[in-house]
């Protein structure tokens, strides 16, 4: 594959600065590019970095920052290599159909170039959007539903009755509407409480491998539009997620907790049941969220509090022992003015 | 589905205040029931939501509590309305058989009313209990065996050797003996101990999605009868857990570490391996066990130690600051004693 | 299967104190084995538990710890335990071939003795190395490599371009070559980055159960020969692991970050992105490391810190509320000495 820079100008909506015959093949960070190679400047500080990288031309924001050199000047560069990507390395797309080894209910639905890969099952009266891409190995139980245009890698587990939106990639593993963790206890005995309700996915959501998503117990566990999930990350029944949050690597979600829009929960971190996590609300790694977080606060640690809070906490621990030696400095100096005052 | 609550009050052995006559369609929370809907008050501290619930009738222990509306009494209010999710939303059954496009060794024997899914393989000599589901794209290594009326979602993995009870729930990418993770390192190479013990799965457990248990070393890694097991769970070569615990999503369990019966591990913590964690033991969120645990006990923090110590713990750390000035005006206030003094 | 002592001491290069014609039939722990085990000690402070046991034979370093007791003495006996086990339970290997049931691409490359098993996937071009043995239901994406000798579990997903080598073993439910996690966010939409680069994994690499390593943006994720990565662990994208290193269950590990060799990661632990972790340093369970890490370090924490601050840290929380104490007791004595001093 290859690019010449006017072509990328024009798909990126770039302005060149430089030859528009010059030919680029692949994107290259700014210390492997080479002549053939495209590369990007989207933090000012790698400006040293760009300006000696041997990079054929470059993506940046601020012409002035690289004198001389070949580029293409956008207002976000960091999005247009993304798309720079895209044209430069092609996602490969099976040839719609129906693979001969995968089993397919009679009464399912399949749009137009939808693609099911080998060994997969689709069961009974399942819909798939036009130009889905159903991966090897996944299954779909009965009524489950897949948007338009959305790509389910292998092995990828939709149960029954649960629904994926449009353009949503799910990566390998993923495994949506297995049941919550609900029993009613009694004499010690956990007697299942049936997990009757669904999952829906909204459109524009990335799940990635390995992730769980429970189905609610009534009604629906919902993950909203543009939201992007990492790996091996437990979102339990009843939960819901607004639109465009990210939840990084390894988190956990308990059971009917709310969080808003432009979440973002870093690695590791989780949240208790029941609970609202707010708009634009950020979450530091390895995080346990205890109680309601209030729209656009930055929280962490164990139990989570205001981040400046978790800063300041673990500044006192590091002087604790510094802390220790002025009271006991203290404490002789108080006895040795207590036996000068005769005590 | 629909049933009258006379048919309901006979199935939950429960005491009908209201007609018998009277039709419902599906359980809903209480601030979502409408008349044609059984909902449940099982807290006491929603009574005001329950008297104000257009619920068409309430599960209630005390009918006092509920004047002048249709209930269903009974000692156990949630217990029967898990109970009545499962007459009004019955859980689908496949009729029993083996698909044709799944694989299944000649000598694996399977019990009456068996149901193999697409795409499943069952190996040499696995046994399969009465009634027993195997989700579509299940993999039995040889010698495996399964309860009966067990049911295994899509995509489990049981690995050679491993045996599952009856009456239990496997959910979809539950992997059950793996490998442990053991070797002998000399001079910097890891070298790998076989992992040739098995793992028993007892009756009536459930394992979440993605869940993993390792195979023992030699002898067996155990899940005792009862216990559930959230998704993402992590359990090491030659663990035992005892009867009736939970384990909540994402806790990891090290090696050979005993747990005994109704312990409960909340979500995200994780245990240290060789040790021993008593019967009805708590330990909470994000906590990490580093030595035994008594019976009874309830722990938590990194590392774990009981409960109340880690809240003081956190109380103090809150405290710190505020200590940290109290230091400081205690030196000056001395310094000036001092100076009084003529030192 | 059963040996004589006389044939385990010539494969493990052992000297046998006893009768070479003796047979054992199994390798068992010191309090579980009776006269035709084998049994082993590494560790001295089990002495008493291998002089009372009833084992037939014992693997030992230092013949003077057991007098009058069947052994054989060999340098490295946990080494050998491990590689007696191998003789006594050798590992079931199926018959080389492809199952009639796997989908095999018509211009992928079979090694000699390599089996493919029942319900595989193997995409377009792939090679698959002599005596390889790819699981049930795994599914290799076009251009996939896998090294002569490895072993893929069932359900193992190897997605496009990606390399596994020679000798590793995968168990059930891994994921190599998701994407990575990676988005340019503007005005709040996420735009997917697309992953362009593989996943290499060396020789003699260990992955347990559900574990998940992206795909690099661009260039390689690398996980180094030799390595052994436990159940559920998480790798991000362009992450690449030294040799030799241990990641132990539930690990995670961001974006970039850069582990030297016989680096240990102990469970629950995770690391920031574009960090380096320095050769042989040992991460802490349930720690979280945010910045470098120097080699030879042993840090733990969150934040991860040296090993002793922790353990300091930790001791000084616990004595906090002493601490208080004494901040009160001291403040009522310089107010009285103030008073005595009229002030």
């Amino acid at each position: 594959m290859s690019l010449t820079l006017g072509e990328l100008a024009r798909h990126l909506g770039a302005e060149l600065v430089g030859s528009p015959e010059q030919v680029v093949v692949a994107v290259r960070p700014l210390d492997e590019a080479g002549p053939q190679h495209l590369s990007f400047l989207h933090n000012p500080k790698y400006v040293a970095q760009a300006r000696s990288s041997r990079a054929g031309a470059i993506l940046v924001k601020d012409a002035e920052l690289l004198p001389d050199r070949t580029l293409l000047v956008t207002p976000e560069p960091y999005l247009a290599m993304a798309r720079a990507l895209e044209l430069l390395h092609p996602a490969r797309r099976p040839a719609p159909g129906v693979h001969p080894s995968a089993v397919v209910a009679e009464d399912a639905v399949l749009g137009s170039g939808v693609w099911i890969g080998p060994q997969a099952v689709v069961g009974a009266g399942c819909r798939i959007g036009d130009g889905a891409l159903i991966g090897a190995g996944c299954v779909l139980g009965p009524e489950a539903e897949i948007g338009r245009d959305t790509v389910l890698h292998p092995r990828v587990v939709i149960e029954d009755g649960c629904r994926v939106g449009a353009r949503c990639i799910l990566h390998a593993g993923v495994v949506i509407g297995s049941d919550g963790f609900g029993f009613a206890t009694v004499g010690g005995v956990h007697h299942k409480v049936p997990q009757v309700g669904i999952v829906v996915v909204e459109d524009d959501v990335e799940l990635g491998a390995n992730v769980c998503v429970d189905r609610a117990t009534l009604g629906e566990t919902r993950i909203g539009r543009g939201t992007k999930v990492d790996n091996l990350v437990q979102i339990a029944h009843n939960v819901q997620v607004g639109e465009g949050s990210l939840l990084v690597a390894q988190v956990g979600i308990s059971g009917s907790t709310r969080l808003g829009h432009h979440v973002v929960m870093a690695g590791q971190s989780g949240a208790a049941g029941h609970l609202k996590i707010g708009d634009q609300a950020v979450v530091g790694a390895k995080s346990a969220v205890i109680k309601d977080v209030p729209d656009g606060a930055f929280v962490s640690g164990i139990p989570a509090r205001p981040h400046r809070e978790w800063l300041a906490a673990n500044a006192a621990l590091r002087r604790l022992e510094g802390m220790r030696s002025r009271l006991k400095e203290l404490e002789e100096a108080v006895a040795e003015l207590r036996s000068k005052l005769g005590e």
